[in-house]
């Protein structure tokens, strides 16, 4: 691995906290970073080398999967970390900092690769990736990189232009943007399951696939976001981004080849085949929604008009479920529903594809159709549905659940598998510009429809599975949404559970 | 279900005594009997309906599955048993079992409805099914059936006149013919899963199988069989039957229908589309062996041609390996291997559906063929080996099994399955007269071929695999017996332990 400096912006955050130095410390201990591997930690509070190295030690112990049990180790994690005070608009501290990562970097032998990590606020990524520019921090011997996480934009327009900014100071190529759905371990796995089965290859195709249905359910309502929610939505803060990442690592082919560029490629040819919707129409297919009060998990809970911060006239959607198209040979004719939402009944994260039915005759009573689950949160695992008769000549089918692949305990996390990544160069799993553009060129007559009110705003009961404009929407294709649980608690077995779906 | 009356011939016998009465006494328990049951045993011994009744109940407590623990659900079952001594060529025993079975059909109220089951000798059931004929039995105001077991005829010349003198006292459909290999519950299933789901119905052509592996390898010797065995051999004795048969069941489609004509329809087909082999190419593809001495299990054995009543010059085959094709749209182009052999090395049924392999790329490394696994015995299960990515930027993959179906335990026996199938006139799971006339046209040029020495007999010592020339079969397709346990005990893991292929 090639000996590299990690300068991180906003080095004293939260993400930094919970996410970066835990997956730091877990790519350390497993021998996946660099031996000449400089940190610098940027912040505006006066911190010292000392201080900070105690708030990563500090965070270890809250957050990391592998406990910072080894003191030799620690040390010689911790080792690798110093701090600068930065107030991002400062041109001298600019300055300041790379004497800093020119001085570690002779110390440590690393000759000039520069990951530039901006754990900040969006509105920062443009003076900042400008700033790196213009003190020299971005003219490296070896390499320079830009990692970055969502919101890429607010719109169309203004991702656009923030990519402009950030071209200005990085190539496409340097640019690492996360989208952490992307570093789950189930979600990359589906792609190897892919490559290395021709009978999984074989079933990925709109020849036996009916739908697919691609589903992130929150219990939690807007917390303590209110105030950034409010101007954003689901559709802006997990459709655009999330969803359409899921959607795209669902609807790729990728028998042979995983090489980086090809997924890009594959990933842009879906998202360019996606149909777009006119602004009229969107209320055709698309389904908003806004949480009223109701019940989660047995308490009462507030209406989103009602949360602290949250306008009380606001319109904003706190809940989306989309039909999208994909217009190519491979899915032309498959509906991928998509949902999100909050105060919804029950957390989970999945992506159901659903095989055609087989024709039912009097002997394929109980028969559903057959169906590849992959649960991405909160449990990971790949579970094919395939019905079993039941023994006896008058036996009917029962559904059988068949575990593919079942995470393991303790396996890295999203963010330790991108880190990973972005260290190697590797942008397999990250979103590229082209993709982030196309998903919100899709996204933007919905923005324009719902800022104009040409969709209907249902408000929904929280604790709920949403509106029931949503299940109208599967119904109008003969389809439902898999694995609601039912309302009410009635004992079933675990067949019907599974095969029963909550008119709610 | 229609009062029965059953009219077992070879009461006193083996088969009977294993097999036969576990199944009705099982079918009784199950509630599978007609509630008007009537059982008359036939044989040469001086029994009485009380020392039948007596045997009866010591066959179920030493060979049910279902110990007949309730004594008053054994008696009411026991009182359905009478006994009438017959000589199978004396015509006025046929006339004394007349008045018998009406008797008892009159006590009853049984319509007339009887079921001739002859577990005695081929050699008897021609003039059995001309007695019955010329005694009246034959002449029932409901229904009749006759089940016999293999062999049917001794080539295809003999099994064509057997079937002539049936069909003088029953009609085709009226014949109901034994293969306890299509009784057994994982061989039935394989047909429901197929029906069930459309994903394994999509799977199931030459677009995505690379060839087909159906093995039944014994461990044992010819035992007490020798002077029937030694002029019969495997390719008579397993291979025209039970393999072939198992290769139907394998390569018919049911994606909608399972009535017993489209089965019958299907497997003929099958049958039709098989390539015949010429005489003089039948070495091509027909590999014929014969044990030699070696080890079984820890012990020495002898070769075939030293067994006591052996002919010590015997060419006779304990071993029969042969490659067909299938000239059809479905299959054409597949491979389907079959072997079959006493003193092999592991006493294995199993039929291995080989998928088309993942192009070999550097990420693909250890990636093996995918494989739907049935294995029927000792074990039945059904299984889908798939690859999954070992975690981390350089896992390979490994092969992971999938158990789809596993048998649940103390599942009804093969005939426990006909028996009741027999009873209820349905013949789905049975040989019938097409079939068994269509796999002689395919053996018997490999009997004349044999009779005339035009393919070399290879020996092989006992405890092995079978001639290496069995190998060499598949290897000139680039394929391999999958599953042969490797001969050294050396250490392996599971993945390699399967992955390996025994040379021998």
């Amino acid at each position: 691995m090639e000996p590299t400096t990690f300068v991180l912006f906003g080095a004293t955050g939260d993400l930094a906290k919970r996410k970066i130095y835990p997956a730091l410390y877990n790519l350390f201990v497993r021998g996946k970073l660099p031996e000449a591997f400089s940190v610098v930690g940027l912040g505006r509070r006066e911190w010292t080398d000392e201080s900070f190295q105690a708030n990563v030690e500090q965070s270890l112990e809250r957050f990391s999967r592998t406990k910072p049990d080894d003191a030799g180790l620690l040390h010689r994690f911790l080792q690798a970390f110093r701090y600068s005070v930065l107030d991002i608009g400062r041109e001298e501290d600019y300055r300041k900092l790379l004497d800093l990562v020119q001085r570690r970097e002779d110390e440590l032998g690393i000759p000039g690769n520069r990951l530039f990590y901006l754990s900040v606020g969006p509105e920062f990524f443009e003076p900042i990736a400008a700033n790196i520019q213009s003190s020299g921090l971005g003219d490296v011997s070896g390499w320079k990189r830009l990692v970055i996480e969502k919101p890429f934009g607010h719109d169309l327009r203004s991702a656009r232009h923030l990519n402009e900014k950030l071209s200005q100071s990085f190539e496409e190529d340097e640019i690492y943007r996360i989208d952490h759905y992307l570093g789950k371990p189930v979600v990359q796995r589906l792609e190897s399951l892919q490559q290395g089965n021709p009978v999984i290859q074989a079933l990925w195709t709109n020849r036996y696939i009916a739908n697919v249905q691609i589903t992130a359910n929150e219990t939690v309502g807007v917390e303590e976001r209110a105030g950034y929610y409010d101007h954003t939505g689901a559709l802006r803060d997990m459709f655009q981004n999330h969803m359409l990442q899921l959607l795209m690592m669902a609807a790729i082919h990728l028998p042979y080849d995983s090489s980086s560029e090809k997924v890009r490629f594959k990933k842009k040819r879906v998202m360019e085949a996606l149909e777009l919707v006119q602004k009229e129409d969107v209320s055709l297919s698309v389904v908003r929604g806004q949480y009223a009060e109701g019940t989660v998990d047995g308490k009462p809970v507030a209406a989103y008009t009602s949360e602290p911060g949250i306008a009380p006239d606001s319109t904003n959607d706190t809940f989306i479920a989309a039909r999208l198209m994909i217009d190519n040979n491979d899915w032309r004719g498959v509906p991928f529903y998509i949902r999100t939402g909050k105060r919804l009944k029950e957390k989970s994260t999945r992506i159901v594809v659903e095989f055609k039915e087989p024709v039912k005759q009097s002997w394929s009573d109980g028969a559903t159709p057959n169906l590849l689950v992959i649960e991405i949160g909160p449990n990971e695992s790949i579970t094919l549905q395939l019905n079993e008769k039941e023994p006896g000549p008058n036996g009917g089918f029962k559904p059988v659940h068949i575990d593919l692949q079942a995470s393991p305990a303790n396996s890295p996390e999203a963010y330790e598998n991108l880190i990973g990544d972005a260290l190697n160069g590797d942008s397999t799993f990250f979103a590229h510009w082209d993709e982030v553009e196309l998903s919100w060129e899709w996204v933007q007559p919905v923005l324009d429809a719902f800022a104009e009110n040409l969709v209907p705003l249902h408000r929904y009961e929280a604790g709920t599975f949403g509106p029931s404009e949503s299940d109208a929407l599967l119904a109008k294709d003969g389809y439902r949404w898999w694995f609601d649980k039912p309302e009410d608690k009635s004992e079933k077995n675990e067949g019907e559970r599974y095969a029963y779906h909550a008119n709610h």
